[in-house]
């Protein structure tokens, strides 16, 4: 039986999602300050409010459930079913003001993602991918587009040359350097646009599960493929390097680019 | 005496980003195919229509006013009024959905830039820049922020490092390895951000006359600099490098790095 997720939680994630939206748009373009984290990555009062209002809906709706929040930790990360929440996946994009960031929300059941929801609460853009069920964007169904050329035809994303370390930036090199297009920033966004048959190719690196939980039901119900840079499926257990692609040419040829 | 623009070419500008705003909306998320123009970068109906749209009006009201636009060419360079327009700057953002693309106006008297126009259509953004006044963004005025830590506290945008050519990546590297914080993405829409002071610094390369000639009446009435990678003003002449920041600290000491 392939596993999905039940009505009632799809219908409760889409409640958490509103419910930050409306923390956020309250935020955006507004003084706010911007603190760093030991990571040295920014954060604000937004992500904070905005993971807040969401862990406090879940801990109410549904008190067993476990939470792994990026801001304010974990919690029964051994429940049934684990909610993963990035309040703004794309802080950078937030405090300067291009409303390209987004709010990520997956359940995982058992360990594995069966939903996923990206929401850009300023431009109005919610995808919602539920394992089984094909995804959709603001209620129509998303679908990935075909790239017959394959790598040398895409068209690229990646949020930053800057994300990529170590060695895994030569890798991303190899792979900028043979697709048709280039395009940076977005984060979380551009997983959504790939669903949506915008993009063909996103690679990334350094991901946290918070990051890529979400984006995984929404990338693979629109009919595109999301693993590591090895080709494996993504699970909590996986080191942040991901690839997502809409056409299974594309994705190969990008896993041999990054292997060199 | 300061050299201003009349009121009644503001007032036309507005007008010409109102009617192409309208043809960009249209087509924005909506199937259309994308060409190659002989620089490889891409190019869609909403460019051209766009364009048209503007073109019809100025030659309507201002028939002997010059037009450089970066569809449909040039007419009239030595006219005493020049209008340079890019009717979709960011076309790959166009492409992929992002409404981080914008419409640039800029309006020279006797060769020098009066009058600057950015416009984004989707989240509904418009900067406006006149010389000698105080740019506005929605009609508020626009104002660039203090960094005080200069270079090295800034917040540093770029539209993407695939475009700086030649030894100009090099340079560019030397500045972004030095900012606090880089973003990418956004083309003319960091400078309207800068102008609002959500950025610190703008470097980029390669850009053509109706890239940026609509961005400096808006950074510079914002209280920013906007120059080449020498510091000299920028004017029809300028090979394309520029540097615009909303601190003379940061400007200065970005400069530095640019030179090596």
């Amino acid at each position: 039986m392939t596993e999905t997720c039940p009505a009632h939680l799809v219908a409760l994630a889409q409640r958490l999602a509103d419910s930050s939206a409306s923390v956020i748009r309250r935020y955006f373009r507004t003084p706010f300050s911007v603190d760093d984290k030991a990571d040295h990555s920014p954060v604000t009062i937004a992500d904070r409010e905005a993971e807040r209002i969401i862990r406090t809906i879940i801990e109410a709706q549904r008190p067993d459930d476990g939470i792994y929040g990026e801001e304010f930790g974990t919690k029964n990360l051994d429940a049934e079913w684990v909610w993963v929440i990035d309040p703004i996946d794309g802080t950078k994009s937030f405090i300067t003001g291009r409303p390209i960031f987004g709010t990520l929300i997956a359940l995982l059941h058992q360990g594995r993602p069966v939903l996923g929801v990206i929401d850009q609460p300023i431009v109005g853009d919610r995808w919602i991918g539920v394992a089984g069920r094909p995804t959709t964007h603001n209620g129509q169904p998303a679908r990935v587009r075909p790239c017959p050329g394959g790598l040398a035809a895409s068209m690229f994303g990646t949020t930053s040359p800057d994300l990529f370390p170590g060695a895994d930036y030569d890798a991303y090199r190899r792979v900028v350097t043979q697709v048709k297009t280039s395009a940076y920033g977005g984060d979380c966004y551009t997983y959504g646009l790939l669903a949506s048959g915008y993009y063909d190719l996103v690679v990334e690196s350094g991901l946290k599960l918070y990051d890529f939980a979400a984006l995984v039901p929404v990338v693979t119900g629109a009919g595109g493929l999301m693993t590591d840079w090895q080709g494996n499926p993504l699970d909590a257990n996986s080191t942040g390097q991901v690839v997502a692609a809409g056409d299974p040419r594309t994705h190969r040829e990008a896993l041999a680019a990054l292997a060199g």
